[in-house]
């Protein structure tokens, strides 16, 4: 990925410390934070520093990295066993991040030393993340050939390299067609109420070239309706067995308008983000976020500065919930690593 | 209407003056202002200081009325084609504002003197805005009857007295469910760009003691396919012959997903909304509103002062179609002043 003309990936490990970009102030300015403790850790993922179901899988493997490091040689098993429950309690959704927590304490658990455990966290947690690069990288290369030439594209939320390590879901076929010199359009939703689309996924594009316009979420459905979208596509951050996927809030209306439209919606994420132990979307639990991030918005003033206005009367009440559940119908197909399938055929890469 | 107990109209004409409430302060501040030629008039129109069609039906009426104040003997049905040309120029979709403007011309051209135009300008466009009043108070309580008391509602944009003259289109059957004693919750959608959801709608049901909460846009689909919610209303700036809709951008998806969802979808208007020189909603005008709509969110900082906030990159575009069209097989039926028809049959109302 491509900031101010430089390589980076959107979350990493250095030195004993997870260094990551720093998403809150994005578009606005660009930061890097070093993460030295699995609390910090836990409170970067719940306060969304870093999002998107890939990358909080990363998260959550070096989270129990620095937990390690944080641990001593008499009490590292038992330390490995509190801080994942703490990283797990971070955020419900997405599957990845239990993934990213529980293939790292398997290989502390399998550890007959603290040095040992030490080491087979950082490497295993780095090989968590290396994978989710391919992984995406394959993805990008594998929808590629489902976007022609010229293509306008929707997308919802931000399922680019901000969401993954490098590479995004979602985003990584468009940024692999750039690359084999297709031109094509992105039209972004905003996708309120925090704004990723807008924030994120159009900085993201303008960082890599890509040609783009933001709308307010409401206007999918019109551009959808005026054949002047050809393709949608999304990530995800749970997938179920028999193929619903939970996605961010909005995603199943799109999904659905897509369909009356004839538009093909396709759901690219990787097997990390498949949940074979959920037999389907009502199986998967969808986290409610504060009526905050409803009621008020968060911006740059004139001047540049952050400020946050708050829209509806004070004596108003929101509900939020962060993502919704688009059953299997609504979608085309859904993009792996390994290629992609229907979604009521999943049950072919269960290894 | 109630504001901090007191009754209202939207907009009114008093003592030659047009009056009304200043819509882009609220929810923060309740302001009336006074307009006093025709000229303040296209512009409130323009910048939405009053807005909903059959409002400003009302304004292009009231609108006309100052403009033949304005003229004199020798010049006053010029003066008055003039006058009308540029008030039609103010918005383009809303069909209520150019049979306001209609209504108030052809008085003119019907008097033979300028002080009977005057006198014919003064009544006609006061007798369109009490027909306005008289059709939203006729299709609150025809459209009560589809509430059931306890029944949870979705609406988009504001539908309520402050796009009318008094009681509401979407939103008069609410309210005169709530004066039968119905208890019923009101899920209404935020309404980006412009939020007039949650700025408008949840402020004027708060006035009026309704149970409310406010979602993001994205947020109806899951509301709707949980089951929670059980009827959908939404008014309309312009309705074609076949039953075609247009309304705020977002309507079109709503009534998508409410029908993939079982739930009922209403449309509330007037008579004055239906175009039936409008064969289908193919014929109907959209407009296009500034970009800064969507790359931009106004509110107030924690010192209730105004402020504009930037969300999106600096160096990204946005496109901002206020309005789209919900095609009548996505609408259960059309609550008029006169009854509740279904979308094909409304050549039966053809005057």
């Amino acid at each position: 990925m491509i900031v101010n003309g430089e390589s980076y990936r959107t979350i990493w490990f250095e030195e004993n410390t997870l260094k990551l970009i720093y998403q809150p102030i994005l578009p606005h300015q660009f930061e890097i934070r070093s993460i030295k403790t699995h609390q910090e850790a836990a409170q970067a993922i719940e306060e969304m520093w870093v999002r998107g179901a890939p990358a909080i899988g990363a998260a959550g493997a070096f989270g129990m990295t620095l937990a390690i490091l944080e641990a001593n040689a008499s009490n590292f098993q038992e330390y490995a066993q509190t801080a994942a429950a703490r990283l797990r309690a971070t955020r419900p959704t997405a599957k990845n991040l239990f993934v990213g927590i529980e293939r790292v304490l398997q290989s502390i658990q399998a550890s007959s030393s603290w040095s040992e455990a030490c080491k087979n966290a950082i490497s295993e947690a780095q090989a968590m993340a290396d994978s989710e690069v391919k992984a995406s990288e394959a993805i990008g290369k594998t929808g590629s050939a489902l976007i022609k030439d010229g293509d306008s594209i929707l997308t919802h939320c931000n399922a680019g390299w901000l969401a993954c390590v490098d590479w995004g879901t979602a985003i990584a076929p468009i940024y692999w067609a750039a690359q084999e010199g297709k031109k094509n359009f992105v039209f972004v939703d905003e996708t309120r109420p925090r704004g990723q689309g807008s924030r994120l996924t159009a900085w993201e594009l303008g960082q890599e070239g890509i040609k783009h316009t933001i709308i307010a979420d409401n206007a999918a459905g019109y551009y959808l309706s005026k054949k002047q979208i050809q393709l949608a596509l999304v990530g995800a951050d749970r997938i179920a067995a028999n193929g619903d996927v939970a996605n961010k809030i909005g995603t199943y209306e799109k999904a659905v308008v897509a369909k009356a439209c004839n538009v093909p919606f396709y759901v690219a994420a990787p097997l990390s983000t498949i949940d074979f132990q959920c037999a389907s979307g009502k199986d998967i639990p969808i986290e409610e976020r504060s009526p905050d991030e409803v009621l008020y918005t968060w911006g740059v003033n004139d001047a540049d500065q952050f400020v946050r206005v708050r829209t509806a009367p004070a004596t108003s009440t929101a509900k939020n919930p962060a993502f919704d559940v688009t059953p299997a119908e609504y979608i085309t197909g859904i993009i792996t690593e390994r290629g992609i399938f229907a979604p009521d055929s999943l049950s072919q890469l269960q290894s």
